[in-house]
């Protein structure tokens, strides 16, 4: 087997969104990609997409890509390794743990499988919805086993590699238990407490700010698709809302009794673990996201914002972030500029003498 | 009692973020601002910084703010209503049911007393941290009652727009009501949330997309200034988030056993409901917020977001909002532009003509 040819026939199972977006991107470089689904008629929109062509007898990939629902990855992934008994084989399944053990148990040749998973999605799937670039920047986790040689692991690297993402290894069971906590369970507490605003009057949506915007967006997310993630990673989601459960009961506790010096203290904990917590999360680039923020007052005309971003750039300054916020009804916005520390200073100065409001961070 | 003179001399009682912000804000207005305060040191602080003089034997103020923690507003407000009785007395405590309850209580003359709220605030308190323009363009709710007469209302409502703030009108149960929904409770659940990051691994922290961040950001906040508010407010609080517990209980359980139907169903709709609750959220300027969004890639060097809002307005369009968005351990940004619906197609061509890569909205 010559890893370097590996990725000149590329068969990809499985035609929804993920599926057709590996091969819409590995077509665009000219990889031989051939699209199956058991679905004909999804295998034919995405071909007709342009994701790659039907399988032919003579069929020989060095790499199949499984784009499946995780409750029968395993059974897929067997398949394959039996039909290909020269091919590597991946997956792309927001669960890594359960479909290894799956096909352990049954005996399958682990030496040619590597089970990885794109964080990458978008609100609506299918072929219809796939993307070339879907998985550009984006992280690409390799969990990774010791089945599998380093030569050909490195392989499957080279295929995210070229589609664009980054390459992040983790083993399968760090992996369900890391997407449950930054990913999967944020995702059910922001659909909680979005679901208590159904019950709200039209005046006190009204007085909606950037915090609850901000706390409820992914609320907005596809119930379908998130009940088959949530599904097949119900355990480790279930051990990080156990303990923000209980949390929560005793939060409550102290509500009904505010008090009580016990209640306070109780409050004043949870709030300071919720610091804590959110200092943990890094900031762009991987940095510690430590930048000094500059609140300017934008007008609600055309043009404003860029004027202002043009004359950052005149001031030899590189702006690390960039957040608007809206009062409601109201005609003025504040854009919230990241800087390094020592360049907000000089900054501020010389936007203040170019006219600008500056009204300073308030968070 | 000539209302137009009202705002000529305020006197105000309490000197720390909120007190000498409005103090600044209404000396810079020429105002003759007096400035009281429990604490001689505290009340020099605020002179100092310019929020107004110290109290004098002939003030004879036609308006009295009171800017003093919740549980001691009913108590100098009643004291301030009897020590000057042709003047007008409201505060700016963040809950506003129960300090008129007690002035009603005690027979206080509540047709001088109008209770109000500032939706503004900053991470820091006291006077050091006091600006004149905090309450520029953010909603500050009157909270209206029978007892007070629509001009003398109307006075406080014109303290307000000086500020340059949004006065909406709520009365005082429905205010306490709407800030433990819209942002009582959602800072709780943010701080529960982000507790849970502190067990996560280095790893499963670097996985952390803008889902994340934006549900956790408020979790920064200060636990000092929010054990006040949330004890002043807790009944309302513990409304919310007991039905939010319940809820909780019932996704665990469903986890707990992710295979049955009734499991599913559970699943499925809490994220039904979430979706519903946070479609009810005003979009900019209290529309509806159907604006559609174009990802445009951002090279991470200086100008780039520049050119494109330029060149954004040179296309005449206007945009609504603007996100970015930063992938982990690379060097490629996203700039998420909401703009309205007749307007995507058309700027999308445009910016791609102009050699921008469009991604499309990903959520």
């Amino acid at each position: 087997m010559n890893d370097r040819r590996l990725t000149e026939q590329v068969r990809i199972v499985g035609s929804g969104l993920l599926g057709a977006s590996i091969g819409l991107g590995l077509s665009a470089r000219g990889v031989d990609v051939i699209v199956d689904d058991a679905s004909p008629s999804t295998r034919g929109l995405a071909i007709a997409y342009g994701a790659g062509r039907a399988p032919a007898p003579d069929d020989a990939p060095g790499l199949i890509v499984v784009a499946v629902p995780p409750d029968v990855t395993a059974d897929i992934v067997a398949a394959e390794l039996e039909r290909y008994p020269e091919a590597l084989v991946t997956d792309v399944a927001s669960v890594k743990l359960a479909p290894l053990e799956q096909l352990r148990a049954r005996g399958a040749d682990l030496s040619r499988y590597l089970g990885t998973h794109p964080m990458a999605g978008r609100e609506r799937g299918g072929a219809v919805s796939a993307r070339a670039d879907l998985f550009v920047g984006r992280p690409w986790i390799v969990a990774g086993h010791d089945g599998i040689s380093y030569r050909r692991a490195a392989a499957i690297e080279d295929l995210i590699l070229d589609l664009g993402a980054v390459p992040i290894e983790m083993d399968a069971a760090d992996h369900d238990r890391s997407v449950a906590l930054v990913s999967h369970a944020p995702q059910l507490v922001a659909s909680l407490l979005a679901a208590r605003l159904r019950g709200g009057s039209a005046a006190a949506l009204g007085l909606s700010g950037q915090g609850l915007r901000d706390t409820t967006r992914i609320a907005s997310s596809n119930p379908a698709l998130w009940v088959q993630i949530l599904g097949a990673n119900a355990a480790e989601v279930a051990e990080v809302l156990r303990p923000l459960r209980d949390d929560l009961d005793a939060v409550i506790a102290a509500l009904d009794d505010p008090e009580a010096p016990a209640s306070r203290r109780i409050i004043a904990d949870t709030l300071a673990a919720g610091n804590d917590g959110v200092s943990r999360i890094p900031g762009k680039h991987g940095q510690d996201g430590r930048f000094t923020a500059l609140v300017v007052k934008i007008d609600d005309k055309p043009g404003e914002l860029a004027r202002l971003l043009t004359e950052i750039g005149e001031e030899g300054v590189n702006m690390e972030d960039l957040r608007l916020e809206h009062s409601p009804e109201t005609k003025v916005g504040f854009a919230e500029i990241s800087v390094v520390p020592e360049a907000a200073h000089p900054l501020a100065t010389a936007l203040e003498q170019r006219g600008w409001t500056l009204m300073e961070a308030e968070r």
